[in-house]
C-alpha cells in the first residue's frame, strides 16, 4: 500500500483517516464484513501511481484489479477478493459502477469525507500546490473570479465544480451526518478567502488608478 | 518582476495583492511617497528565485540589491533607489533591519497580511503541497500532533511556529486592524481541521483494536 502512494494529498495518512472513519461509520451499519472493509480501505488508492504516470487511466479501475490479483496471489478466497475489488472499483465519483455492498458504501463515504469540510479544503490546496495551479483566475474585466463557470483550473474552480456539491452524495446515515457537520467549515473558509482576496483587489485597483492618472 | 516569481504561493497574484493592500493602507498614513511604495511592492519578491536555487540566500537581501541595481540602470535617482532598497530589505520577519520609513512599514504590513487569515492558510497549504510536506506529524504515541513543539516540518508546525503568532507584529494602524479582522478565519480553520483529523483518528484507532483482538 505504502509503496503505491503518490502525493501528500493522497499519502498514507489519507489511507489511515479513511480506514478510521470507515470503522466509525461501520458501527452504525448492519452486516458489515470488517475484514473486507479494512482490506478495501488499506488498498483503495493503490492505483494512484499508475494514474499519475498515465492520466488516461482511472485509479479505481486499475487499483481494483491490482488488489484482486494481490489478494488471490496471497491466498485469499476468490469471493473475498471479489468483494474487495468491488469496493475499490466503486469508491470513485461517477455514474457507472455505484457501490452496491455495505462495505463499498462505507468506503465511498469515508473517502468522500476526506474531501469534505476544512480537511477537504486543506487537501485540495495541497494538491493545487503540488501540481502548480493557482488559487483563482481573473475574470475578463480583471476582477477575481469566484470560480463559477471558470474554464481554467484553480482552487476556486475546484471548489465550485466539485467541493461545494459533494454533501448530498453520501450513502450511509452516519456518513451524511458527518458530512453535514463539516460542511460549514468549508463554506466559511471559501467565503472568507474570497472576501480577503477580492476586497483589497477592488479597493486597491481603484486606488492605483488615481496614482496612474 | 514576473520573470523572477517562483511558485504558486509567491506568484504574480501575490505581488498584485500586496500592491493593492499597500495602497489601501497608504490612504491612512501620512507622507507616503506613492512611487517608492508602488515600485517596492512590485519588486519586493524578485529575490525569491535566487533563494529557491540557493536556500542559504535571503530573498530580501538579494532582491533589495537586485532592485537597487535595476533602478539605477534604468535612470532612477540614487535616493529613490535607496528608499526602494530599504523597503525590500526590511520586508522580511527578523530582528535586524526593521522598516524605518513609512513606505517600508506599509510594504511589511501588506506582505504579512497575505499570510494572515484564510488567505494565509491557503497560501501556506499550497506551499506545503509544492515542497511535498505533510499536513501534520504523528506524536510518539501515534496520535495526531497539533504542531506544538514539532521538530519535523508540516502545516500544523508552520501554523504553531509562525502563522499563529504574526497578528501582533504589524506597524501601521490600518494593517493591524485588517490583521485582527482576518485572525478569526485562521483560528477557526486550524481548529476545525485539527478536530476533523483527530476525532476519527482517536475513535477509529480504538475501533481497529477491537477488530485486531
Amino acid at each position: 500500500m505504502r509503496s503505491c502512494m503518490a502525493d501528500s494529498a493522497h499519502d498514507r495518512e489519507h489511507v489511515y483517516r479513511v480506514l478510521y472513519t470507515a470503522l466509525d461509520i461501520a458501527k452504525t451499519e448492519d452486516g458489515v464484513d470488517g475484514d473486507v472493509l479494512i482490506c478495501a480501505c488499506l488498498l483503495h488508492d493503490i492505483g494512484r501511481q499508475a494514474q499519475f504516470a498515465d492520466p488516461t487511466l482511472d485509479h479505481a479501475e486499475v487499483g481494483s484489479e491490482m488488489a484482486f490479483d494481490f489478494l488471490l496471489e496471497n491466498g485469499f478466497e476468490k469471493f473475498f477478493a471479489e468483494r474487495v475489488r468491488h469496493c475499490i472499483l466503486a469508491h470513485r465519483f461517477r455514474r457507472s459502477d455505484p457501490p452496491v455492498t455495505v462495505e463499498a458504501r462505507i468506503l465511498f463515504d469515508a473517502d468522500k469525507l476526506d474531501v469534505a469540510g476544512a480537511l477537504g479544503m486543506a487537501r485540495s490546496l495541497i494538491y493545487i500546490g503540488a501540481v502548480g495551479e493557482p488559487l483563482y483566475s481573473l475574470a475578463p474585466d480583471g476582477s477575481v473570479s469566484d470560480g463559477t463557470g471558470d474554464t481554467e483550473p484553480s482552487f476556486f474552480q475546484e471548489y465550485k465544480f466539485k467541493l461545494e456539491n459533494l454533501y448530498s452524495r453520501f450513502y450511509t446515515r452516519r456518513g451524511s451526518e458527518l458530512a453535514l457537520e463539516r460542511r460549514g467549515a468549508a463554506v466559511d473558509f471559501y467565503e472568507r478567502l474570497y472576501s480577503e482576496v477580492n476586497t483589497p483587489y477592488v479597493a486597491g485597483k481603484a486606488e492605483l488608478e488615481t496614482y496612474l492618472e
